[in-house]
C-alpha cells in the first residue's frame, strides 16, 4: 500500500503509472470514488439509474460530455488518475490498462459514485477493525438475487461488499455508517448469506476472500459501487470503461464532507 | 386548502382539474416535489446540475425520455397531477395551465426534486409553528447572491426559503432537517438577509410576504426547489415546463422514508 496522506501527491504517484494496485487506506480521509465511463448515448439512462439506486449508486460525480477533467473533485483527469481501469466491450472486459489515454473520445461522460473506504476511516476510529484492510486485502464483493430498480436500458442485481463485525460493533456501524448517505449509508443485510442470494461467503465474486469469519462474527453487507460493473455485464452497452474493483479514484473531498449530519 | 390525507386521493382532485393552489399541509406525510421538465438535450446537464447543486436541487425522481409516468414515486401522470404549471419559452413564462397534455411530446425527461415540506411535517411534529402554514400561505422564497456550480449550459444564483422562528426552534430545526438531506438538510443560513444578497425580507420574489418577523426572531433560510426556475429563466433553454412555486407534486413517498437516519 502507498502510505500517503495527500490525495493529490497519491494520485500523482498513480499517474506515473507507478502505483497500479488497491487503493484501501491511501488517503484515507478523502473520498474515493467507483468509475463509470459511458458514451453519451447511455449517460441519461445511467443517471436516471443512479438516481433510483443511491444506495448501490450514489453520484458524487458527473462529467460533461468529452470532458475527462472534474473539477468540483479536485486536479483530476480521469484518462490517468485510477491504478487501473476496466474496457468492456459489450458486457465483456477487454482490457485492464493502467491508463485510458487511448479509448477515450469526445463522447464519453464520466459518472464517480461514492465508496464504501468512505465510512471506514469512522468506522477505525471508533475502533471497529477493518479485517481486509488490517490483511492489506480488497474487500470482498458479492452478486446478490436482489434487483436494483431498472432504469431505460440499465438494470441488475445488487453488488454488496462484506466485512465481518462483532455483534456489538455491528451495532456501532450501523450508526456511523448511517450517516454517510452518499456513500452507501446504512447496511442492507447481515448474518445469513443465503437470505441475499450468496452462495459461498468465502467465494466472492470481486476483491479477495475473507480471511476467516469467527462463529461470535456477524457478515455485515453494504450496497457497493461495483453493481454498475455487475449491470454492464448483464447490459452489455457496446463501450464502457470502470476501475477495476479495489483500485479507485482519489478525490480532494473530505470524508467528513459526506456526513448527513456531522 | 384540501383537507385530504391520503396523497392519490390529494392527486385524483387535482388530476380533475377541481384544485389548483398551493398543496402545503395536503397529505402531509407525503413527500412533494418540485418539477423541472426539460427537452432530452437539455437532460444530461441538468441531471447533472442536481448533481452538483443537492442541496437546492435533491433528485428524488427521474423520468425516462417521453415518460409521462413516475412508477416509483406513484400512480403519476406527470401531465395531469400539479396544480398549476409553468411553461417556459427561452426563460420566459408563455403560460401558467392546469394540465399540460397538450405540451407534453416524446422528447421530454422529467426531473422531480424534493421540497422542504417534506421536512416541515417532523419541525410541526417537534411542536415549531410554520407561520406561513399556520396563515395559508405560500413559503416565502427568495433569490440569493449565492451561486450554484453550474454544470454545462446551466448556471445561477441559489434560490432560498425561509422561516421565521425563534432561537431555540433554530437549533431544533438545524437538527432536525440535518437529518434530510434529500429534501434540501441543513438551513444555507440563518440571521442578516442582506449576507446571502436578499435586499427586502417582506419582498420575497416567489410565494406569499412574510406575515410578520418579531424581533425576537430568527429568519431561517434553507435552499429551494425553486432555484431551477431561476436557472430557467437566466439559462433560457428553448422549452420547459416546472410547476408553479407553491403548486408541488404530491406523491406516495413517505416523508420519513427520506430521512438519512432514522
Amino acid at each position: 500500500m502507498l502510505n500517503i496522506t495527500n490525495p493529490s501527491e497519491a494520485r500523482k504517484i498513480i499517474r506515473s503509472g507507478k502505483y497500479d494496485l488497491q487503493t484501501a487506506g491511501i488517503a484515507g480521509k478523502y473520498v474515493q470514488g467507483n468509475v463509470c465511463i459511458l458514451p453519451s448515448t447511455y449517460a441519461l439512462d445511467f443517471a436516471s439509474f443512479c438516481q433510483k439506486n443511491p444506495k448501490p449508486c450514489p453520484l458524487i460525480g458527473f462529467g460533461s460530455k468529452g470532458d475527462p477533467f472534474l473539477k468540483d473533485l479536485g486536479d483530476i483527469d480521469i484518462r490517468t488518475d485510477v491504478p487501473r481501469y476496466r474496457v468492456w466491450n459489450k458486457g465483456s472486459i477487454v482490457d485492464e490498462p493502467k491508463d485510458i489515454l487511448k479509448y477515450w473520445n469526445d463522447d464519453l461522460v464520466v459518472f464517480i459514485l461514492g465508496c464504501s473506504m468512505s465510512f471506514e476511516l469512522p468506522l477505525i476510529e471508533a475502533g471497529i477493525e477493518m479485517q481486509h484492510i488490517k490483511n492489506n486485502t480488497t474487500v470482498p464483493m458479492y452478486k446478490t438475487n436482489v434487483d436494483c430498480i431498472p432504469a431505460g436500458q440499465f438494470s441488475g442485481k445488487l453488488v454488496v461488499s462484506m466485512r465481518p463485525l462483532s455483534v456489538e460493533n455491528t451495532i456501532k456501524a450501523i450508526q456511523i455508517s448511517s450517516r454517510f448517505p452518499a456513500v452507501h449509508g446504512a447496511p442492507v443485510h447481515f448474518g445469513d448469506p443465503a437470505q441475499i442470494g450468496i452462495k459461498d461467503i468465502m467465494k466472492p465474486e470481486y476483491g479477495d476472500p475473507p480471511k476467516q469469519i469467527k462463529n461470535s462474527d456477524v457478515p455485515v453487507f453494504w450496497a457497493c459501487g461495483v453493481t454498475p460493473q455487475s449491470v454492464v455485464e448483464k447490459c452489455k452497452p457496446d463501450f464502457c470503461i470502470t476501475h477495476k474493483p479495489g483500485c479507485m479514484l482519489i478525490t480532494d473531498k473530505l470524508n467528513s464532507e459526506l456526513a448527513a449530519i456531522n
